[in-house]
């Protein structure tokens, strides 16, 4: 195409999962030349995209092949390490966001230590290298038997990195786990929060933002649940600080693209809970729920287009994530969630099923938050198998 | 995919056009296997299909074989010849719509019979197979000196299949270029007509049915410029007459899928002016414009799925349609339609810039249809370079 469309530019996005899948729908209406690198040809997105690299997503021969053969490029994940993105840079890659945008959210100790600078509502928090430094701050920072949350600032093990503490006996086992894997390891405090809400904003090389209304994401069991936007009964103030707080990260990270911010919300106000630089779960309701969704709007961003309008298209849009259940033939359920709610949107990312993996999502709109949130939850749990 | 999730099913798309583009698009969320069968590879949707067959689309070894490697087939054109569609279907292949639909969107003079059978309002017509047919019906139907309209009932030459005729002698040379070539010819009257209006309806093979808003299409030289939805200031229970109509036309025909209904409008009603059955220009309104897009409408159809819900997102959508004009680079000229209007929907086909070709689209939705009219004519007329 580039050859015809000689303007047309090339845009890779490393990583083979379902954030690259979506950004390809966005890419196919914008026209430009998206590519994904995958890791196999079962990916998510590698089951749809026209152009597929194939290769290891976050080894540095084949991300340096991709970006040399990329105007600009992207990423579904975080695990690029820090070597291979600085390799491709120095190799004159443009990357966005960029290697000193991204080791913010690919490390948690430095993204701490930059929300402290920045004077942003965190937990309290301390890096953790010994034991005792777990149990000196929940000596001094959290309240007597209260526990202590224990995070790697980056990977983990056994395919965890977040750990709730209730005593010193816990805390060992992580500390000395995480030591001999070689996790650097930080301990928080437990935020005492009412619920979990998640701000989402674009920028662009050049600057501009685009800030989505905040919304409230329902977790479970650790696991995103369902995303309500806006985030019903949320005070007007609180928002507006929540979505300036956003704006400010974007701009002192230097983010290019989408920023999820994820914060808890409690008595007195929000607090920074994670960020992600990259369109995120809480926001695939914008493909139906707003004027510009995030995966178009994350291709604008690295573009340096003008922003779209993150105007929204409903009063409430709730997206519930499809999570993989007993049965593995979803699509067979089909029939019944679309005969009974035929305003629901049934994404489903083509992955096999395995119980608990997020294997799509489905969106409504409406006027009533409560009855959309029955309504996703209810075709969410059907096409998951647990009504057979 | 459909070894992993099973019962996915295989859908091919004949033709490889920007219809297939945005079924495709339609068919990632859906999560089903998707192919294209395209004559090159720099079709519009082989260039982000992950699954395109090259070969003849309207040949019958490489039709056939399409056929067989999908558990259902549909087209994005009329121009499959019947005997491959009959052949196809001989050899056990499932064709939605089917060859019996297909032949009246195929064929004019087959179409103007049935839909006289049906009794639906048609304009005077009449076939052609001598200059006299021609001459006869200018005196006996249309009035004098009234231009009348001669009309390949299939095919065409010159790439034109529509003669505004003012007198014999270019009447004769119609007729006489038509024989030459086998071009059969019908002629039809001139309808004087207030406006172009379109309705369009999906057809499930269990019969469900799903209609749309009728629409009012702009056309100028014979080439649907804008698509307004809804019409504005239609007659309410004439718009529900032209949904009924649309609904009798997809029973009576046995569409599966998207059929749409052209009409004219008249001091007296709507007349039935073409029909189509696919994904249609007068439905890309409905991509952002309704809950259920036509291209998803159109693979709920072919997949005896559920129809989803025709339910308009705004109070109205004006699409325009991006023709090619004389700078063959739009993408550049992104920048300046983005950063004026944030609200509108550019989508690009990726085919190459020729003057007149259709080679994206932009839609806008709002309140106030003359407003947004003035603001997608804006962008269109933009990124084709009228206002350099």
């Amino acid at each position: 195409m580039s050859e015809r469309n000689r303007t047309v530019p090339r845009v890779g996005m490393v990583g083979g999962g379902q954030l690259s899948r979506m950004t390809h729908q966005a890419g196919i209406a914008l026209g430009v030349d998206f590519s994904v690198l995958a890791a196999g040809p079962t990916d998510s997105a590698a089951l749809v995209c026209g152009d597929v690299v194939l290769g290891d997503d976050r080894g540095l021969d084949d991300v340096l092949a991709f970006v040399k053969a990329n105007d600009v490029v992207t990423f579904d994940h975080e695990h690029v390490p820090e070597p291979v993105l600085r390799a491709a840079e120095e190799a004159g890659g443009l990357l966005r966001p960029g290697r000193d945008a991204l080791r913010f959210a690919q490390d948690k100790l430095r993204m701490r230590t930059r929300m402290a600078e920045l004077g942003a509502p965190s937990p309290r928090w301390r890096a953790v290298t010994a034991l005792e430094h777990v149990v000196d701050f929940a000596e001094e920072e959290s309240g007597p038997g209260r526990p202590v949350v224990l995070k790697a600032a980056r990977g983990g093990y056994d395919g965890k990195g977040v750990w709730m503490v209730d005593d010193v006996d816990q805390a060992r086992e992580v500390v000395e786990r995480a030591a001999a894997e070689d996790v650097p390891l930080l301990v928080e405090e437990k935020v005492a929060f009412s619920r979990e809400l998640a701000v989402q904003v674009a920028r662009s090389p050049h600057g501009q933002v685009a800030v989505y209304p905040v919304v409230e994401t329902v977790q479970r069991g650790g696991v995103c649940h369902e995303v309500i936007a806006p985030a019903p009964h949320l005070d007007e103030d609180r928002a507006l600080r929540a979505q300036r707080l956003a704006i400010e990260i974007a701009h002192a990270l230097d983010v290019t693209g989408m920023l999820a911010v994820e914060l808890f919300e409690t008595a007195d106000g929000v607090v920074v809970n994670e960020l992600a630089m990259r369109p995120h779960n809480s926001g695939h309701w914008s493909i139906e729920g707003a004027r510009t969704s995030q995966f178009e709007q994350h291709l604008r961003a690295v573009l340096n287009l003008p922003l779209g309008s993150p105007r929204t298209n409903a009063p409430f849009t709730v997206m519930a994530n499809l999570l993989g259940g007993e049965d593995p033939e979803v699509y067979r359920r089909y029939l019944h969630v679309m005969a009974k709610d035929p305003e629901v949107k049934i994404h489903f990312y083509g992955k096999d099923v395995r119980p608990g993996r997020k294997i799509g999502h489905v969106t409504v709109m409406g006027d009533d938050h409560e009855d959309l949130l029955e309504r996703a939850r209810d075709a969410a749990a059907y096409l998951r198998g647990d009504d057979q």
